[in-house]
């Protein structure tokens, strides 16, 4: 995959729209378009223009025209990839876009293989790793809380914090080495005490970022929401209430194909899933024991459980599976809410009185709302969304939700162990030198300090056409 | 619709890629553009940047960085809408694109409606109307056919050819209505065989036209075919040999969504629709005259016949198809071809027999192929092409694909007819006139000479937006 020298082109917008963006990158981009692009201004010369300037003429295959286009050229180092690199404009017509990457291809551009564009950013030293990641899930981000993690990832704010805990780390591992050289004679340069110290910062902070994986990886993909509940309780009139009002956000956009993924919606800035709710929403599904235990199975996979209940029905019920799910979502990181439903209807007992009778305990968050008039529902998407909030995303912390980085933290933070329990153990410095490598290793993966083609592969194999 | 006080914006491109594309259009475009941009070169500014240049920089809503992007400003006269325009490349986040829209919506832009922006190009007098609606065709254009015509009525050249024959006729109607000046006098100032002949060579101009329709909507929308025949002939065999193998075409493209549509398919720059053959796909369907029926049907909507017989089976029941299909495709500006199937079986009959048994015309076009190894299927293809591309498309003349011109064209045509026979009857020169004038409007329409805002309204309400 790392080819260099080729000159790569590929459409950078997908089909369907009014136009489309054909790129081209390598040091005969250039060259190849103006071999192919007639400007209709003829004293225009596409070699001779400078970067960021526009060119408005027509596409030609031999004698065949293909399209009236704007051609943008980018100087090497000022362009995404650092190389020479050109944007056609086009119509964005199936057969156009096809026909002029043949003709580029038929003059010596090759076909982009996905992510190349950022690859070669990323080679070139435009950007660090983690912000080539970033930018995949910048494009990919539907909501505020995603777009938010994104493009501060992308401006560096996560790399700047690892390579920081790097450069300590290395400090340190360089002045454990010199002692090693001087062998016998015994010499202590780098003072224990302050390795310590710093370790058990960079422990701190690799220990925080990792716990933030679980939120950002929700974040990012849609944070997991079961609604569980007793037959009849109105669960999917609730679902209904929330995709009804939330899911015009992202749906004005042409093109977008939210419609086609169920159950999905973007509250207050952050985009929710609502796990396989379909088979809780059949009625009859819950009833005695087998019931519960659906709904504690599909609880697994949820970071947050809204338990409806019925304000009008008996509590006896409600509270066996209240009692089954306070288990399960104990200790978990998830979240739950109850919430007491049909306010509306003449209820069976006052709000107190059911908090009481369900024995509630203090701490448990209950929310009295009607899905039926939308009363309370408000109050209910505001819930869900400081209880995410509050724990990390309104502070200025880094998130972190790449499971690549997640993996990355959790080695650095056992080597760091291996390193304090060493210290503790006052073992020889060279074994607590391989173990301050490993932790300096695996930080520098994260920002592609240290980098294997396979690791490129994985990581821009994910990446769409274009990018 | 008509609102050229406002600056518009929308996406230009559809979600999915790598990038977007969101583009605004009027005269406080590139003010609104700045007012939320900074340009990461801080001594840039937007308002001093001549057309033809790109800016990096980024979008902020308040404190809230929304997107690094690329702002490329385009100055009236020389851009598309003919107006100072702006085009924002950003990451192709529906977030993203949605943030932009709105920050630029709130600093006074509004929402583009369909077309708008080719429209304005119209009003600008950048292009005619048939111009206009040659940006639509060339967008959807998904064959060589369907973008060939449809550049070319972008470049002009049937408006030219509309534009020509409607000034010469507005020569002689001026001529005829001086006449009318004079009342009484009895001069003639416009030449009534000049007149006639003129008239003779417009029509034929127009009936041409016209005739070119129904290939050149065939070609834009998809050659309607039937693949017809008795049960057990291979028909659906043949169908997916020619799917199989031209599919893959324009398939490389992200985004498209050509796997969706059934049974369509490009060969040789023409694109082919296959009308609902499913029916007659299955066996057993025609069988007796209620089969002959039903394919006879079929038959009705096709440009192309394709009827499959087997040369391995007794011709009597093909005899009778041929006959009903013949009768259906006589006079009716359809074509037939008569694919003998199954070659690589050992046939009941030679060719020669075979053409004989089944009393075929010398002028019927009869190809022998093999569906299941794909022998002779190449010539079948080529056949295809040819019957449609000779008749007109090779040539270098002018093919309508719009209904709205073929209407204006059948008016035109009328109103002409009407003056022939009225310079036949001597008819007065105010009734000759009239009919002169009307010819001279519905040219006018279509080239957007004539207008009104319904017919502005009913065009460009079919534009995606953005364009």
């Amino acid at each position: 995959m790392l080819r260099t020298g080729e000159t790569i082109c590929s459409p950078a917008t997908s089909g369907g729209g009014a136009i489309a963006v054909i790129r081209m990158s390598g040091k005969d981009s250039i060259g190849i378009c103006s071999s192919v692009f007639f400007p209709f201004d003829i004293t225009a010369k596409l070699e001779e223009k400078p970067g960021f300037t526009i060119t408005y003429g027509e596409i030609r295959q031999e004698d065949e025209l293909i399209d009236d286009v704007l051609v943008s050229i980018f100087r090497a180092p000022h362009s995404y990839t650092g190389e020479d690199a050109v944007e056609i404009s086009c119509h964005a017509s199936p057969y156009i876009i096809q026909k002029i990457l043949e003709v580029l291809v038929s003059k010596g551009a090759v076909a982009a293989q996905p992510g190349e564009f950022t690859m070669r950013a990323f080679l070139n030293g435009k950007m660090d790793l983690s912000q080539a990641e970033a930018v995949a899930d910048l494009i990919a981000s539907e909501s505020r809380a995603a777009h938010r993690i994104a493009i501060e990832q992308l401006r560096g704010s996560f790399s700047d914090e690892i390579s920081k805990l790097r450069a300590d780390l290395l400090h340190f591992a360089s002045l454990i080495e010199l002692e090693l050289d001087f062998g016998e004679e015994d010499v202590e340069f780098a003072d224990r005490d302050e390795l310590r110290d710093l370790v058990n910062k960079v422990l701190k902070i690799t220990r925080d970022l990792s716990s933030s994986f679980s939120l950002g990886n929700a974040i990012k993909n849609g944070v997991p929401v079961v609604i569980a509940g007793l037959p009849n309780t109105g669960k999917s009139t609730l679902l209904n209430r929330l995709l009804k009002e939330e899911r015009a956000i992202v749906t004005e956009i042409p093109g977008t194909t939210r419609d086609a993924i169920e159950d999905v919606t973007v509250i207050d800035g952050i985009m929710y899933r609502f796990v396989d709710t379909a088979g809780l929403r059949e009625t009859g599904d819950i009833v005695e024991n087998l019931g519960i235990r659906k709904t504690l199975e599909k609880i697994m996979s949820a970071t947050v459980v809204l338990l409806l209940a019925d304000m009008n029905e008996g509590t006896a019920a409600m509270s066996a599976l209240l009692e089954g799910v306070r288990e399960q979502v104990t200790g978990q990181d998830k979240k739950l809410i109850i919430v007491a439903n049909k306010i509306d209807k003449d209820p069976l007992y006052n709000r107190d009185n059911f908090v009481s009778a369900l024995e509630m305990k203090p701490e448990e968050k209950v929310l009295f709302i009607s899905a039926l008039t939308g009363e309370g529902v408000e109050d209910l998407k505001q819930t869900l969304g400081e209880i995410l909030m509050n724990e990390r995303l309104s502070s200025e912390d880094v998130i972190i939700t790449n499971i690549r980085h997640y993996e990355a933290l959790v080695q650095v933070t056992e080597s760091l162990e291996r390193v304090l329990s060493g210290l503790e153990d006052k073992l020889p410095e060279d074994l607590i030198a391989i173990d301050v490598r490993q932790a300096i290793h695996y930080l520098g993966e994260i920002t592609g300090e240290i980098t294997t083609d396979e690791i490129l592969g994985n990581i821009f194999k994910n990446f769409c056409i274009g990018k």
